[in-house]
Order: structure tokens, then sequence, then C-alpha cells
């Protein structure tokens, strides 16, 4: 059995797995409408919200256009704080419509800065809106989310679009509290479920911003969900076998209790950073303090071949680790615990990587 | 056992629900790039092309939204040739988007007339490419795709976008023969398969438009498909499950023959028709000629409620039909038989009809 520690696509439970074989119905019939909206209030007791939540069959790089085209328009200026490849996908996106973009970046492995936020702010008093990434798996790296987003709105009272992809459902985020306008995040993550559909949270702020903005969308336009949620219908024909699974997931979630998840996330980050050092290795990010619960990356010691070290590791021990993307290609590897990651994974990996680590030529440190 | 025969999602066969729920896998991964290559070169068959085809996570509208900005710019102009609700939205997308539209509408229940999309064709020598939909599920009519393509290429040479969704292995049609540049369908209607993924074909000069139009786009952006596929990798995460039952599904198309489905499609819809006429109904299309054989359209006769019709269909004798959409609400209903449809399953519709038509008031003709 391979032990699949990607950080998304999970492993997915056989009850699950089992729920996405269920026979056709009608999205437009009364047991849809069903799911649907069950469905929609249980994502929001996740989202911690009372705002809108809705689901987009697609990717989370869907839900974060859903994010841009929804609220802003071609010229507008828009700060995104970037820690890492996924944030960068923000900014790539925005610029593609046009968004006057103004670039925050921070060093791969370090998390956003709050005194370089405010005088970006400062600097753009004219912004309208701040991007920004929860958990950005590409570095391991999670931001404080709640000071950001207290900066954010209390401070500034600009628009926050989050990329929850790999946070919500698996790290405490506060859609509410934290007066987070939009928050997008996808089914492969913390909700235990397939790749196939993205969740995206819209607050009435948002939804004022969506009345200003003139970028063209159809697919991706959270008004059309609006209109068709009112009659208990999907704009478009979703996936059915993942609106199954969600309602099943949802059912575990609920029943768990999100306290119980958070500190089983916190458990299992903890565990594999602890067994990742005892192995002589170095956790990616800068301080142990904003290392992501979801996603563990792992400095590929000086000398060795990153890519030698996965291969030897699928191959000889069945464990699938995820590799450094664009610049960090060859430099860490990702292992991902969302979900129900088990500790007995997890030591499962360390277990090969200690095996696997001389045989590339680790001596230690 | 609910008798699904709404025109998608389609009653999808057990082995391809069991496939739905197989394990998780690395998308990034070399059997994911096994799956991507085998099902891509494979669905290049059926739609009989050496053009590029890819697939989205996401509904048949989000390909026809990915034919519309990866062709066109903000004010091209375009012929949008439509006889039905899933026309008209094609030309929605592209208002939308900027395009400078054309909006040729045929009465629902018509194809389109060659004649008169010549005559719009002279009138605006300046359009770039004609919309128009392969098979409209909203009016139970299929155009005569080859003899538009024909006039819109060989008389014209404007670029052609087709709305293959309810067709694309279900009706004859020649992506290459016909110089279809771009060809949208989507896996819950003849594909055997749930909802949840959408299939793109690209032709050379469908790329040349691309290079030339200035929309904006990331999720939909045919390019960077192209670029990850190079790699055997999708642009984003894909919905593995779906992608897991659509390697099924081809192999069993592959194996069967388009020339086999083709018949059997005709076949199914010929007996659907004869069967609809038996009992005294009229099919809405205006003539049998261009009626659909994935979608049969029934005109609800003069003084009888529709949706009695079909809540009593369902409710009685677990016959999900389709309502009409828009303005042929309650004028017409619907009844699908695309995929592995069986005589079998279209005759315990005809049957329950039978009871039901009378108790809902029907005197026959």
């Amino acid at each position: 059995m391979v032990n699949l520690r990607i950080p998304g696509p999970i492993p997915v439970n056989d009850d699950i797995l089992e729920a996405m074989g269920t026979p056709m119905i009608n999205h437009r019939g009364a047991e849809f409408k069903e799911i649907l909206y069950r469905t929609t209030d249980r994502l929001k007791k996740v989202f911690s919200t009372r705002n809108d939540v809705y689901i987009i069959t697609g990717s989370g790089t869907s839900a974060m256009e859903a994010a841009v085209v929804n609220t802003l328009s071609p010229g507008d200026k828009a700060i995104n704080a970037t820690v890492g490849v996924f944030g960068n996908r923000f900014g790539i996106i925005s610029e593609r419509y046009g968004v006057d973009l103004v670039s925050l970046e921070f060093p791969f492995g370090s998390d956003v800065d709050l005194d370089i936020l405010r005088n970006c702010l400062n600097a753009n008093p004219d912004a309208k809106a701040v991007m920004v990434t929860h958990n950005e798996t590409s570095t391991g790296v999670t931001n404080n989310l709640e000071a950001i987003a207290s900066v954010v709105k209390k401070e500034y009272d600009k628009l926050i679009l989050v990329d929850g992809i790999s946070s919500v459902c698996s790290l405490p985020l506060e859609t509410d509290e934290w007066e987070l306008d939009v928050v997008a995040t996808a089914s492969q993550k913390g909700w235990m479920l397939p790749p196939g559909l993205a969740f995206i949270s819209f607050s009435e702020r948002a939804w004022e911003a969506h009345s200003q903005s003139n970028m063209p969308r159809f697919y991706l336009d959270m008004a059309e969900y609006k209109r068709y949620y009112e009659i208990g219908q999907p704009p478009f024909t979703p996936s059915v076998s993942c609106m199954f699974a969600l309602d099943l997931a949802l059912q575990q979630i609920i029943d768990e209790g999100m306290g119980s998840i958070f500190e089983r996330h916190a458990s299992i980050g903890r565990y594999t950073r602890d067994g990742i050092t005892k192995l002589g290795l170095r956790i990616f990010p800068v301080s142990d303090s904003i290392a992501s619960n979801t996603c563990t990356a792992v400095t590929v010691p000086e000398g060795l071949d990153g890519s030698k070290l996965m291969s030897k590791m699928r191959e000889d021990h069945q464990v699938v680790l995820a590799g450094g993307q664009a610049s960090l290609n060859g430099k860490i590897f990702r292992l991902g615990h969302m979900g129900t990651t088990k500790e007995s994974d997890i030591q499962e990996a360390l277990d090969a990587l200690e095996i696997v680590l001389p045989e590339i030529g680790f001596r230690g440190t």
C-alpha cells in the first residue's frame, strides 16, 4: 500500500471513496437540493462564518481566480503579500486580469512581516485589496492570518482575499471574527476528499466589491451561484460524485468537531517536525513557530540529490513525497499531513527516510 | 431503482462508479502521467482528431468559456448561431468577455438554416468566428454540423467554435474532416461518466487565434494546459477520481468502436421517438430529421400540466424526466438517452407515461 504523503491529493478513507461511487441523481432535483443546502450549511460551520459559501467544480486555483474576478476591476490596485509559489500565483492571476499589482514578496521560508505589510499599505493608500495565502504548502509556512487580517481590516479597512486552500478545515481560521472577505479552499486538502471541488466564502463587503467589479466572468461568477442557490440548484452541472463524498465527510467533520480536528493537525505537525529533526534534517521554514501543521517542508542537506531521495523513497519504500517547486526544486522535499493522517503514517515515512538518507550519502548533522 | 432519464448526468454503470472510488495517487507522478497520456490519446480518437485535446476539471460550461476566451479578444466580432438555451449561453459568455456579438437566433425546435447563416456571414464579413451548438438538449435538436462547418470553413474561412457537450462520443462528429477549430464536451453525457470533467480540442488555427487573443484567463488558459501536458502533468490539481473513471470508460469506448456507439444512439433515439409518437404525443423539433439521438424533447399537449406529469412520473414510477428551460418551461419535457441507455430503460419510461398521461387528463390525439 502506497503511503501518499504529498500535500494533496491526500489519502482518502474507504467510506468516502465508496461515497464517490454513489449512483447519479438529478442535479436539479429535490434530493440534490437537500444535499446542496446541507453541505453549504456545514461548510459555513467549518469556515466559521455566516457569509455565503459556494461550491465550485474546479481546483483550488479556480477558487483563487474567483476571488479576484468577483471583487476587483482592471486597473484596481491590489497588494499581494506572498511567501511562496502559491502566493505568487495569486499575483499572476491578478495581473492576467489587469490588476495594478503591488507584489510584496517575502523570502521563501519566511512568513508575512506585519510592519513591512503596514509600510506597503502606507505607501499604497489607494490599494483596494490585500491578497494573502494562509498556509503556503510550497514552503511549509503558515502565516499568522489573524494578525494579518487585523492589520488589513482594522488598521487599513481594505478588502482581504485569502487563499485558504490548505488551511481551512485543518488550521484554525475564523472567517467572521477575523473579517475575511473572501476565503478560497479545495476539497483534496483537510476536507478528507478527492480533488474536484473548491469552496469559497463571500462577505457582504465582497458582494459590495462584486457590484463595482467589471471583470469578465461567467463560470466563476459568484452572482450566478447566488441566483441558483436561492432555488437550491448549482448554476452549472456539478461533480455529483464529489458532492456525495462531501456530504459524508462534512457529517464526520461536524461530528468530530473543529477543535479536535485542529488539535489533531497541530499534534501531527509537531510529531512530523520532531521526527524530521531527530533524523538530523532541518525544517525549511526559518522558525518553528511558523512551520505548517498541514505540510512540512524539509531542507535537502547540502550535496545530496533530492530527486534521488524522493525516487528511492517511492520505489523502495512506497512513500510518495513532494519535491520543491520553482526555485525550490531540488532544495527541499515536502511531506503532507492533512486530513486523517495518523502518527503511524508519518512514522512509516520517517523510518523509510532513516534507511534512504545514508544510502544517498547523508552522514548526519 | 430510479430511472434517471435527464440529458445528463446520465446513469453510470457499476464498474465506472467503482473506478470513481479508486484510492488517490500523486497527480504529478509517473502513474498519473500514464493515465493522462493514455486518456488524451483515446480522447483524440473519439474526437476524430490529431488536434490537441485537453481535460478541464469543470462543467461543460467551463469548456464553452474556454473556447471563447482562448480564441477571441474584446471587440472581436463573432456570430453565434443558436437554436436553444445552450446556444444562447455561448452568446452570454461571449458578451461577458466583450465580444461584439452577432446573435443569429433560430426558433426553438428548428435547426440552423444554412442560407440564413450565409446571409449573416455576408452581412458580417469582419466576423472572426462562428459559434454553434452541435446538439441542443434544451430543444432536442441536432444541427447538421458537417454542413454548417462546410459553410463556415470552406465558404467563409472563419474560426468555428463548437459546443459538442451532448454530442461528442454519441453522435458522429469529425473534428479534423470537418475542420472544427474548437470542440467542447463534458463527461456526464455520452462518455458514460459522472460530471466533473470537460474535454476540449484545439486546432492549429485555434492556437493561431490564441496567440492573437488578449482575453484574460488563467484557470481556463489552454496555454497552461499545453505547457504542463508536455511534461505529463495537469496544470491544476484535477479530479483524480474522474480521471480513473475516464480511463476505464475510454477503454470500453475504444473496444466497442465509435461506429457501434453511433449506431446504438441512432437506434435508441429512433426507438424513443417511435414510442412517444405511439402514445399520441408530439416530438418538439419541427422535423424528425433534426431530432436528437441523445435527448428527445416532447411537446406537453395543450391544457396539460407539464410539471404534474414530471412529478407523477418521478413519484409514482421513479422515472426522472427533465422539464423545459427558459421560455420552454412547462411546454416540453425531455428524455435523455445517452451512453449505455437500453431499450428497456426507455420502454419503462414509455410504460409509465402511458399510465400517467390519462391520469393528468390526456385524452389522446
